[in-house]
């Protein structure tokens, strides 16, 4: 008898809100983001992942523009107002937004539940000017273990990574939330998926994790950026979007987060993760790396 | 003015023979191949891929079997014979071999070039069965300096792993050729690529890395295997192929090795392996693995 195949184990329904914010208004955004939040609770959702930067836009043209709109966690503005949106819909909120401390800044992400603030993640590998404005992520790739299974978070570039999804998975995580500010790629086909799709295809796949992705769209300062939100099971296929290219748009999928784990097993000799030679890594991806050249 | 663009620098034309091998049959699959080599040197390859086990078929129903057609490298006559053909048609010849060495076997790939044999590369993560008949691979992930270029080689399931890519690349390797044979995925759709076509894209996107796989196609006492063999740029776009499911096949992509390095930095401020933030990978990806818990 399929006992436990009855259980709904660890079932989550994930929305994605692509949005286009609008840059520098912070207030605009930040109440049109909790609007958005209110309309995916509504479609039921009980995990809700909005873009990178989200609440002041992307493109800053000085450190001084970027410290302007940047916010203490979690008491800032915004955090409050997303941690109040995720206690009122009882959904689980993972944002990117501008955090400031001590005068650093930190291009990260707030992950807010039911029962208020549960975290905050720093973009780890920052793109481009990102290095003018912000400092590196000095938090590692924390995993949240949460009332609805184990989250962890990625932003953007940290995806170019493929030891991003190797962090969370080995850590224990079910699903990565990814707040996004994709940019157009080289060579981009209209018949492929895109290049930031296909990393998250191989990653959950070879990670056995979901991956839940919201980018923004729109143009910002000749900046476009490409929607394309996309959450993929744990086998790698999507199971909502990819979102189109140009307009707001939420994608929803219902999910087991448990087959994250229990997929790992493909047969009776392989197990995703454990199947890794860390005898053979060792040497170049651990410590001895910081010594190598390339 | 455009100097070095006006340079040939590492051009190479590489060759991947999607082949149906005869279970058993080496001689005739080995004349074969042989033959495939040939036809893939006048069509004007510099750089020849053939399958994984290309010599022998794969599915083996006991050791006894998998002994019995293994052979000593580079001695035996498969390896005599790909050899002599390597330095006929001055091409890099990389394919896949069972290899017996002090009664341990091997599932291997002999590369050797215009001067002879070059090195041997033994699958590090074994699929399935395999684990009855050969051992895991314990020459780590070499890579052979050619006067093409910088080699480096994965079988089949190594692609799997995203350290094999990083492997490869961070010891310098301009191409990973990839022997293969590939078996159907779950849940794969007709409109995406096929999974393993994704995982090359990714590594080769996040690593600057052109990857080559020449995959094998037919049935094997049941077992099915899909094709779909295909050669990447290092920006992880498709630069010839995928080939179709069924039939045999050469796909040629004309390409710039010297390209995986200089692609490598995407802006002033990125260049895809020096942004490894190895700082936060050490604890989970080294040593410190092999005590963890997943």
């Amino acid at each position: 008898m399929p006992i436990v195949e009855d259980i709904p184990e660890s079932r989550v329904r994930i929305a994605c809100l692509q949005m286009r914010p609008e840059w520098g208004a912070v207030a605009t955004n930040v109440s049109r983001s909790v609007g958005l939040i209110a309309a995916a609770a509504a479609a039921g959702a009980t995990i809700v992942v909005l873009p990178e930067l989200c609440s002041t836009g992307y493109v800053f043209a000085s450190r001084d523009e970027a410290f302007a709109v940047a916010e203490e966690l979690p008491h800032g503005s915004t955090a409050v107002a997303w941690i109040e949106a995720a206690r009122r819909h009882r959904v689980i909120v993972v944002a990117g937004i501008a955090e400031r401390a001590d005068n650093r800044l930190y291009n990260a992400a707030l992950i807010a539940g039911p029962e208020g603030p549960i975290g905050i993640y720093r973009k780890n590998h920052l793109w481009g000017a990102e290095a003018l404005f912000f400092e590196p992520g000095n938090l590692g790739f924390p995993v949240f273990h949460t009332a609805a299974g184990r989250l962890a978070v990625a932003i953007c570039y940290d995806l170019w990574f493929p030891e991003t999804f190797r962090m969370a998975a080995l850590q224990g995580a079910d699903l990565l939330c990814v707040p996004t500010n994709w940019v157009p790629m080289a060579a981009q086909s209209d018949s492929l998926p895109a290049m930031a799709n296909i990393l998250m295809m191989a990653g959950a796949h070879s990670n056995s994790l979901f991956v839940a992705a919201a980018d923004r769209v729109g143009v910002e300062r000749d900046q476009a950026f490409v929607g394309r939100s996309l959450i993929v099971d744990c086998a790698g296929w999507p199971a909502a979007g990819p979102a189109g290219a140009d307009a707001e748009e939420m994608i929803v999928a219902d999910v087991n987060l448990a087959d994250a784990r229990r997929k790992r097993r493909w047969n009776d000799f392989n197990q995703i993760l454990r199947d890794r030679r860390t005898d053979l890594y060792d040497e170049m991806l651990g410590t001895g790396l910081k010594r190598g050249w390339y």
